[in-house]
């Protein structure tokens, strides 16, 4: 059973009764009434060791700071501002001081992001997780979601992307300061972060959106750790960049910046109205789209 | 390292400075501010495979069930009432579609308590485990704390106590309706829930309120349940019970009735000035406490 088709179960059977929920599971957070102006952003994301990490590979530090990134990527994905975080560790017994590292490499991230640690769990396990909960905050009109692009969108992408596995995935600044001035100056019809790849997420956008996509193969910023024999396949598939990918009305293209707080923004291809997820290169060759090459579940 | 000195970490490294938290880590919940007259109280509690449940002993139906319950149970204890979960899924590949059964077991749970499922995450695992985030509400006027009582309060506790591990750890129902009503009529001085035993959680509230404790062994409500050879051993140091003790000042005694919603309630002792957690015999024999049977870390 793939993801997609427990995720889709998950949606049909978990069905949102109360009025406060404006998006439950689907989008990058889920999204609670706040008050007049705010929205709350409320997201879980694990490591679990030998899946996301082996300890012969990283240090526990690495593993809490990582933990932390990728539930605040969510937030900004968002548009939002990351606020409180409830950590929940599991912990073989023998190496149960490892949790001070953890905590230290969770604290590197939370002090500079202003957030607080208000709770949390710990539990033996013949494994090492680190499950970390984190409620953020968003001015109303700054929300964006991954499933409002239009057919026509252009559709863009900070940084560079590839070979996150060997440094990027445990040292990568989430997009935050990046996602709250495209949030609120370029007004992007949707945004997603990358964490399984631009191939996987791009599509995850183009399909909440009803969309298909194009992306031009050329046009992929490609970063200096990507594979250098299959550079653009580096960059669709390797996935951990945590880069973000939004989407602009055509006539709103010409806001978008060649930077962002220093940051490159490429224009990578656009969003279509037929249903197809392709590479398409200059002259003329189109590929399919994967779907992701690192799957949970086959 | 034990827990205690885990959790003393915790708290001396991870200061809160934003204003909207009200409480952070040290209670069954943390607390947010919400709106003018209302808290949001947030938790985690995880279960997990060889530690708190075992493949062989228990259905995944009846391990969704428990790990929501014992959330809930968290929230019932701040006189809160759930209202939406996050839930995170280890899965061992080759038994991934057990992830179904997990779900349904959480959903029996979540509907009568009108809990809405609005976010998640998959993981592929070596072991099982569930863990979830759940996010409640309550009223400012009627939020209990387990740091808030008084020498000379008295110690009471809902339902009997005992045996839980045989039956009811799959099978009790969170005491939210009872805790609604023992928070707004009765007015508690503190509250905690019952998870890891009489013993230690009745301790962990007199510690955090700054007192000892003691119990009249003779006055323990016993379940059926109970070990019969050594039942009020087996009250206070079983564990998962999932009832609730409470505190009341003398002069709030005569406001407790004898059930609720036709649950027991019984006054069990009292919390004392000096620091010591003892349990009195009519004889005047006197035995100390001991801390938790069940720890995570030694």
């Amino acid at each position: 059973m793939v993801e997609k088709q427990i995720v889709q179960w998950l949606k049909s059977n978990c069905l949102i009764r109360n009025k406060k929920v404006k998006i439950g599971i689907g989008d990058d957070t889920a999204v609670l009434e706040y008050d007049k102006k705010h929205y709350l952003l409320l997201t879980t994301d694990i490591v679990v060791e030998n899946v996301h990490f082996k300890l012969t590979e990283a240090k526990f530090s690495q593993i809490g700071r990582k933990a932390l990134a990728v539930n605040i990527s969510d937030i900004a994905a968002m548009g939002g501002i990351p606020a409180w975080a409830l950590v929940s560790l599991g912990l073989p017994e023998k190496k149960a001081t490892a949790f001070k590292s953890i905590f230290k490499g969770i604290l590197q991230l939370a002090k500079p992001f202003s957030i607080d640690i208000i709770g949390g769990n710990l539990s033996r396990s013949d494994i090492f997780f680190v499950d970390i909960f984190l409620v953020g905050m968003v001015e109303k009109k700054n929300l964006v979601l991954r499933s409002t692009g239009k057919p026509g969108d252009l559709v863009f992408v900070t940084g560079t992307l590839g070979g996150a596995q060997k440094r990027k995935q445990f040292e990568f600044m989430p997009r935050v300061k990046e996602a709250r001035i495209i949030a609120s100056y370029i007004k992007p019809t949707a945004m997603i972060d990358l964490s399984d790849g631009l191939a996987s997420d791009a599509r995850k956008l183009a399909e909440a959106s009803n969309c298909g996509i194009e992306i031009e193969a050329e046009k992929i910023p490609i970063s200096k750790d990507a594979n250098r024999y299959k550079p653009i396949f580096s960059a669709l598939y390797d996935g951990e960049d945590y880069e973000l990918v939004f989407t602009v009305s055509p006539d709103g293209a010409e806001k978008v910046p060649e930077k962002i707080s220093g940051l490159k923004i490429t224009r990578i291809g656009k969003l279509i109205k037929q249903k197809i997820f392709v590479l398409k290169y200059s002259d003329g060759k189109q590929i399919k789209l994967q779907e992701e090459k690192f799957k949970h579940f086959k």
